[in-house]
């Protein structure tokens, strides 16, 4: 059993991602991933393969998934120590260390030790949140991973232009409400946004996700992709997100 | 019978916007409106009173669709003197001429005549493509209305910014391929995006248009409402659509 090989520490359980035997090492306590890296992970145009790098990794979540779609090595970076040492347990659960390597660092001082535009795509779910805002009474763990404590979007943005060659790819998921930021600081690192999907909880709801992909060194000219919409008008998944959870083979559960 | 009253000229016609007993003079050689600008009159956060601007106006279908809605004054302002002299019989054919003012002139000089800052609400819906792109063999009216012969995007923006007073919005149709632009722009000359909406043909297209309203010194923040998606799986309008065009109580035709 490889479960005896790779030790859960307290309050961690190993969850199912439902596809390829993937399995990853999460906890209520310190971090769980949520439907954005899922989302971000399948959104991302991948090489085949090359050089793949994920910023605020967290549990390495993105990267194990990636894995399955390229055969490029993916470097992800993570600055907090324990969601960083979950990740590398994770990756060595899957069997993946000659794919994956998972590193604990500042994203904003990357570049100091890897030089600069050596990805051809740079994958980030950054935390949301501006400092100082909304709920001020999170655990240390989750209000690093959503808030702009330790790099705001600014930094992320121009973290990910450093990293990513001329002409290679950086694909970001965030909050629409920060969609003109994002696209401003985007542009300010000569990152060009050309793909933009919007991700709606109901056909009828405004968005509350969006993926936005650039090029670096690219001319404008986005595409809007069709609208990513999550549940149906029985609140049930739609089928194109029962396609992204389970594989396109999957008959969704009669309710 | 008004139509006496009103002359129309050689390929002119009388068209039923279908709401509100309006009517306006249309000209397949030289100007008809589209669903873009119908969209822009009802996407728009219209002020009850006060004034309203209109650029690009063209045959002025717009500030028609607009004056439903509001007791507000709108002047509308067209390049073009053969269109906004369409414009001007239209307005007379409806009897709005103390709510309608249609002048034919330069967006981009309108500020030497008119000062700064002067009204509420202005709506855009400008050329959409670049010079020299596209199409070449249109007419000229034509290729006014929908290439930037005339003005650019920075210069809509900056014409928009200059007559909007500050709290005031403006609100542009363009087409989601400029959509990074378009907000460059537009945060370049204080109007902060905080309202987008995409507009897809079919559920599963890429979005064709884009509806986006800024508030002249506003704050980062942004809304993606609901997609409009303009027709259902049949080909038909969708409802919203049908509500859009004929009023809610409008049923579908069959067939």
């Amino acid at each position: 059993m490889r479960s005896s090989e790779i030790q859960l520490l307290p309050t961690e359980r190993l969850d199912d991602l439902l596809t390829h035997e993937l399995h990853i090492i999460q906890s209520a306590e310190v971090f769980s991933f949520s439907m954005d890296a899922v989302l971000l992970a399948r959104f991302a145009t991948v090489p085949r393969r090359g050089r793949i790098l994920d910023f605020c990794t967290g549990n390495g979540v993105i990267p194990l998934l990636l894995s399955t779609r390229t055969e490029a090595t993916i470097d992800a970076v993570e600055i907090q120590p324990r969601l960083a040492d979950m990740a590398r347990r994770s990756v060595a659960w899957n069997k993946k260390q000659t794919q994956i390597k998972i590193m604990q660092g500042d994203l904003r001082q990357f570049h100091l030790s890897m030089g600069y535009g050596v990805y051809d795509l740079v994958t980030v779910n950054p935390p949301y949140m501006p400092a100082n805002t909304g709920d001020q009474n999170l655990n240390e763990h989750y209000a690093i991973a959503r808030h702009e404590i330790h790099c705001t979007l600014r930094e992320v943005a121009a973290a990910c232009s450093r990293m990513v060659r001329t002409g290679g790819r950086v694909a970001m998921v965030h909050r629409p409400s920060r969609l003109t930021e994002i696209i401003e600081a985007m542009r300010e690192v000569r990152l060009e946004p050309k793909r933009i999907q919007l991700v709606h909880p109901h056909a009828e709801a405004e968005a509350n996700m969006v993926l936005v992909e650039a090029l670096r060194d690219g001319k404008p000219d986005v595409k809007v992709l069709p609208p990513l919409i999550v549940y149906n008008n029985k609140n049930q998944y739609n089928k194109e997100l029962m396609d992204i959870y389970y594989g396109p083979q999957h008959e969704q559960p009669k309710g």
